[in-house]
């Protein structure tokens, strides 16, 4: 059964056309710099924590190049505390690596509008019958960290409002700082002022991005001026 | 200590620039596309598995824009094998999310030469005494997942030596199928051909994507033609 | 104790006589089949778990020829909920192998009327005291997955009542159902539309066959008009 | 995921239009003994214990009607020996059920040739990697029961020689009526003469129906008059 089927060591077309247009484009430009790379090593100053979803990349949003961000996706871009453990802990491995191999000054919570794990988070509470995805329930383990920041909303989940997933997705980013800030590099880092935390959200549907003011709690658009030109130029 | 010093509220410069930078270019072209994508909901085909190096992001070698890519990005790319508990498996909890929620048709596991967390498990076995980067030592027990590869190659391991290196990320790909392949939900799809793995690397120093044939356990590099016409045009 | 008693190596004259119409009738039209599927193998594309009463043989109700349906038979048409152990699981093994090695695409639970198994379990419930069958009791702890089934319908079991035996066989169907959904691999295949689960009743009183319809919990009769007809020509 | 897709609550038309034939055919002739087994209850005076298999349908072979056979039906047609626990087993049951309440006259464990779960067991002996069906590994677990038989053979497996499959059914035959044996109320009534134990094999390729002569441990060729006429009808 673990033999895979016969076509299966053929790379898929699309990833193969892909992979020929960076070699005619970025490819070409980044070769210099992905060369020193590799001599010199990796030296991102920012850390992106950020979700699996296939429409929030995090180097598109923020025209990366190589060597610039150290991205850790998972579901819902979800950080659990601190507890040390030997239960290959991702998150917390990824963390470690970033802080104190790579020694980032940035750590970005950046989570997303619309998120599929926040929105089942949601539908396993309102329908506590939801069947499980799979056998192992690996998702309804995962999102139950989600619990926290829920439970400061103080309302009924709506898995079917898009408002009400946005802002559990909001305080669900808040609840991933202070899971970040259970770490004890990461407390004392901060509190040297030689590491700082951000809590951001880009909005899908309008490609806003959010910056979380963490004095008052609230989230406000970033790069106003670029963002009302962009729309207007495509409008017009 | 949870208090953030006074300007921590505002987003780095660096990532405001590049914001701007993404509204003026891709996200005038990809606007409408993301608009739909929040209306409809994401449908990738592919999840990619892969490191949070900051020089292998999947969406640029694969040249994918929004909607293409599912990317699960930890620590060299691991997945552990299957093993239902309630230990917030993110890699397992992607994994589902990706298989039964979204039902992708290929898994790609992506590694890269110079793997910084491949290199720091050779080093923890060639220097025993390494010391752990952080109290919760979460590296040490996350890259702890490369023995099995790293006792096949069958030689001392040399953190050293970036042949070794890449030839402990070419197995280290293998076992991460094998892993894989240890999920319920991956077998029966795997089998019934409803769902197709795959191995593959890309070597940062040269820019070539290798992929693993399974039948003969060999990589053998893609888009030959189109790399050496690359390769051409930067050097004349 | 082990020796047979002296005519016991011959085979039964029921058999027999049996056996020579199967080749002066079937066999000669269907011997050529028979070869093909000795030579190129079983390919059924639908399972059967249907009971072993000696009145509700599958390939009858269903005209059936070889080649045509993979049948699984116990003692009330059951399957034990999903639980990887090592105790000889007949049932989860013949669904294993359906579901894996044959790939079918239907499996349908065949229940009938007046079970033997099924009038067993009310019995044991209404009179405690009911002895044992044997020594082992296979037959109490076997029937004792009914329980959930008897404790839906929520009234006293009446052994005696032949429409609360029907009523519990209907509800047994679907509680075979529910264990059938605990398989990662139904799971998993149901879920991608790759396999459909049924569940079928057939009345030995009167022929008739009765279809669940999972969204209301109702069964339905199937191919009325066939029905009617022949009973109509029955009695004239 | 539970929630079945839209159409499967109808019934699959193979099986819509077989059931037709059947009410158009059998039913009408068979239409008032099934109502007065289903009065009188079933009354079979043998147990069959066959396989699953699409090909081999005892109903057909031995040409019985509704009432005549008991029909035991699980992969490679296995009976464990006695061991009262509480582990659901199915076969024990249905043996209980034939013995204690049906009271039997015969049991006939009936094999067959090229019989996949027999196939199974020498491929997984012939080829330790060989990997599982399942991760429940149900069937691994099941024809683990051939072990004893497959010693007795003194022969390295092969599980592609289609000879070697057949002398392993053979002797497998052998092991389960031994197993059988194990039972006490098989052991008494069988001493006692009240119950006879038949081992057979039908072979698929050729339409053979071999009886084990357990005085000499051979199988005998069953109704050879009556075979070979219906060959040479065939072959005119």
């Amino acid at each position: 059964m673990n033999a895979p089927v016969d076509d299966a060591t053929e790379p898929p077309a699309h990833l193969v056309e892909g992979y020929e247009v960076f070699l005619a484009g970025r490819f070409r430009s980044e070769q210099n710099r992905l060369k020193e790379l590799a001599d010199k090593g990796q030296k991102p100053n920012t850390m992106i924590i950020s979700c699996c979803d296939s429409r929030v990349a995090p180097e598109a949003i923020f025209d990366a190049g190589p060597g610039e961000l150290f991205v850790l996706r998972n579901v819902a871009a979800l950080v659990p505390p601190y507890e040390p453990d030997d239960h290959h802990q991702g998150a917390s491995a990824a963390l470690e690596y970033a802080v104190m191999a790579l020694k980032v000054e940035h750590i970005v919570v950046l989570g997303h509008g619309l998120c599929g794990g926040v929105r089942a988070y949601a539908e396993s509470v309102a329908n506590p019958d939801t069947p499980r995805l799979s056998h192992g329930d690996f998702i309804g383990d995962w999102i139950r960290m989600l619990l926290p920041a829920a439970a400061r909303l103080g309302m009924p989940p709506d898995p079917d409002d898009p408002k009400y997933i946005e802002r559990l997705e909001l305080e669900s980013i808040k609840q991933t700082l202070r899971n970040l800030r259970t770490f004890p590099m990461i407390q004392v880092l901060e509190h040297h002022g030689h590491l700082k935390l951000h809590g951001a959200l880009f909005r899908i549907s309008d490609g806003r991005l959010l910056w979380l003011d963490e004095h008052t709690g609230a989230y406000r658009p970033v790069a106003n001026n670029a963002y009302n030109l962009a729309l207007q130029e495509t409008q017009s």
